[in-house]
């Protein structure tokens, strides 16, 4: 099938590796953004230690020497198999031949969509600097409470869910509100500071060894952070949190727990999971459809374990290879290999020179895994100039603990006009 | 006079100055921002060439090791003479013992403020980072019609007023229009791309030399920039704007003419002239209070040629210095030298390796200018971190022409709430 069309949804890790493998075929790149976002980092630019540029770059500006591919700023609303085309919320439907969907995912609320405007999780660059523009402003209105008089009440922030994402926000929090902001604000006194991550499951990092987590679980109450486990919460309101019945005040409330896939994934009317996962084959495509793949945060796709493989940057990147070297070659459904992921390990970052390795039997801690931490995601940043500018910036924060960008836009508005936006992209 | 308290309003240029210099006395800055901004720089961060980091720095880290400073994040609504204090909007009123007032200003609309959300001028991080967005977005917006089979419209940009601003503004669009945007987007071309510089005067760069305006003007054309002289805006509609009775469509419109003073110093009750502006004495105080000085754009201080010093950073810089020495030396204001600017010159830059230089009897333009322009902001800039980011931002851009920070966030909503935010605080 030559000089077919082929529609990617979605420019996250599965979907850019994907287009940057595909050489030949007409490719069409479609992104609600105009840009491919590195989450792995995104906490940091949460926690004001990267700039947002730090870690995202234009889709257009990654493709421009890739004449096949053309990239398309869109969202789509539907996907109509009958009629093999996309439907979009502005331009005219386009078909396709070959179908690649990786729209990842956003948070899971449990039944609870109502909290996400109060207790945002961290997915896109909003998420991020709306949650910076949190902070800080907490901060400010802390300092201005004391400044005029008020009562010293504690300036607690919540993250709910033990996961890599949980553990290394809570610790990029408690170091950036102890060892950053602290000397800023002469009026708050460290321990007027709270960081409170609450966990469901009996540990945090469930996904690494019992060892490692105990270890994390150290580094971090070390640093400051109280980690509360088998604690669920039941209740989210603007002003604070209730775990476990008991109502917890708070300055603000992270959402790391758990995800939900895309919802655009209904329209493909196949069997999903209870996480709104497509349940793909052995090939990555859905019953019934050879030509149509589903990948990374979208996909359920069992590992060797029988499990569903987990949502990480690197499944959807050998994901995204496998599927372009199917399409590349015209593979027939009966001649795929079943794909295949090789799980290089997980790495988990607590705070400056604190993180956690799990490599194979190699289960490392401290320094040496903060700086493999360090070089992997160097090394998978796309560009000398980001590679250049997270060192140096990185550099620059171990040394001087003065994190880069700080910046509050003088708009508090945006924060609540944009939590009506968020809470309307969920409906 | 001892340990008296000094309250700054504002952490412009004039304010920052004033602080720093302030080394003994109680001194408290007021900001409604967390951060000093760097605004000569501010078309880049429009323009997409640098990030808001690279330009701005919180405050109180500024002042992290000054501790006679004190930052407070607060909106000055009120200043009451009568018992030397001021009011604000949430925290309870501050009374002083010396008060600088440094508020700034923003864009005169010549009696139009429903001009502003249509066509908004750039005086904030803010400001900047929605016009970088409306313009990315109406490329992005432009390739999904032509996509889509709809008609070659031009994309047309206007900005009003050839000042340092508007004409900086137009070199930088143009640039990152022709050469940075248009080969990202195969579906536009280059002559598709019109920025029109509209100014009410004679000449563009009315306070430089003809000779250089010339040249400005020149330039800017090569560069593809369409100039309209003797024009005036009649007119600015949500898709054009009236020039001369002429109705021009377009996918933007920037304000960058004139300045109006921040509506506070009206509280002031003293005589302001037609920009708003607080007629201040020769040691910048206003009439009958020896201890309330006014500085920068909200400040008429007649130059040593009987006009009113214009609204530049050098300006606000010098009179900073002028009055914390006053301050210091608690001088009598029978005593007090008056203030005298000291004029080293000025510098626009129109483009790569394109700027005009005025430096008392040196008039220059083209590549040496550009790199003095280059060397004089880099100078100017707070911190060696900011320094070094900005200088490598700019090579890399010169070098490969890939702006940097090309980031739309995800959340077009932001930007018609944020105008409404923009005109209600205009009201």
């Amino acid at each position: 099938m030559a000089g077919k069309r082929i529609i990617i949804i979605g420019g996250g890790f599965g979907g850019l590796t994907a287009a940057r493998a595909l050489r030949r075929d007409d490719v069409v790149l479609i992104d609600r953004t105009n840009h491919h976002l590195f989450q792995p980092l995104l906490y940091q630019v949460a926690t004001a230690a990267l700039s947002p540029s730090d870690i995202a770059w234009p889709l257009r500006t990654v493709f421009r020497s890739q004449r096949n591919v053309r990239v398309l700023m869109e969202e789509v609303i539907a996907i109509d198999r009958a009629v093999r085309s996309i439907r979009f919320r502005e331009s005219p439907p386009m078909s396709f031949d070959v179908l690649i969907v990786a729209p990842g995912s956003r948070h899971a609320y449990f039944g609870h969509d109502e909290w996400e405007p109060l207790a945002p999780g961290l997915k896109t660059l909003t998420d991020a600097v709306l949650m910076r523009e949190k902070m800080l402003l907490a901060f400010e209105e802390a300092d201005r409470r004391r400044a005029a008089g008020g009562p010293d009440e504690q300036l607690t922030f919540v993250i709910v869910g033990g996961g890599p994402t949980g553990v290394e926000l809570a610790g990029a929090l408690a170091e950036i509100g102890r060892k950053a902001m602290g000397p800023d604000f002469p009026t708050l006194r460290l321990e007027d500071l709270c960081i409170l991550l609450v966990e469901g499951g009996p540990r945090i990092l469930p996904g690494f060894s019992a060892e490692l987590s105990a270890k994390a679980d150290a580094a971090l109450s070390g640093m400051g952070v109280t980690i509360r486990l088998n604690s669920l919460v039941s209740g989210v309101r603007e002003d604070g949190v209730m775990i476990d019945q008991e109502f917890v005040p708070s300055a603000g409330i992270i959402w790391a727990a758990g995800n939900k896939a895309s919802p655009l994934l209904e329209t493909l009317g196949t069997a999903q999971d209870g996480a709104g996962r497509v349940k793909v084959g052995p090939d990555l495509t859905i019953p019934g459809e050879p030509w149509v793949f589903v990948l990374g945060d979208a996909a359920n796709c069992t590992g060797e374990d029988g499990k569903p493989l987990p949502g990480l940057a690197p499944v959807a990147i050998q994901q995204g290879r496998y599927v372009a070297d199917v399409i590349q070659h015209d593979t027939p459904p009966a001649e795929r290999r079943p794909f295949v992921y090789v799980d290089r390990g997980m790495l988990a970052t607590i705070g400056r020179a604190k993180a956690v390795a799990q490599i194979g039997r190699l289960h490392v801690s401290g320094l040496f895994a903060w700086l493999l931490w360090c070089i992997v995601h160097i090394f998978f940043l796309i560009g000398v100039r980001s590679r250049f500018r997270v060192m140096s910036e990185w550099l620059w924060y171990y040394v001087t603990f003065k994190p880069g960008a700080r910046l509050l836009f003088e708009q508090p508005a945006i924060v609540h006009n944009d939590r009506a936006t968020m809470h309307r992209s969920n409906e």
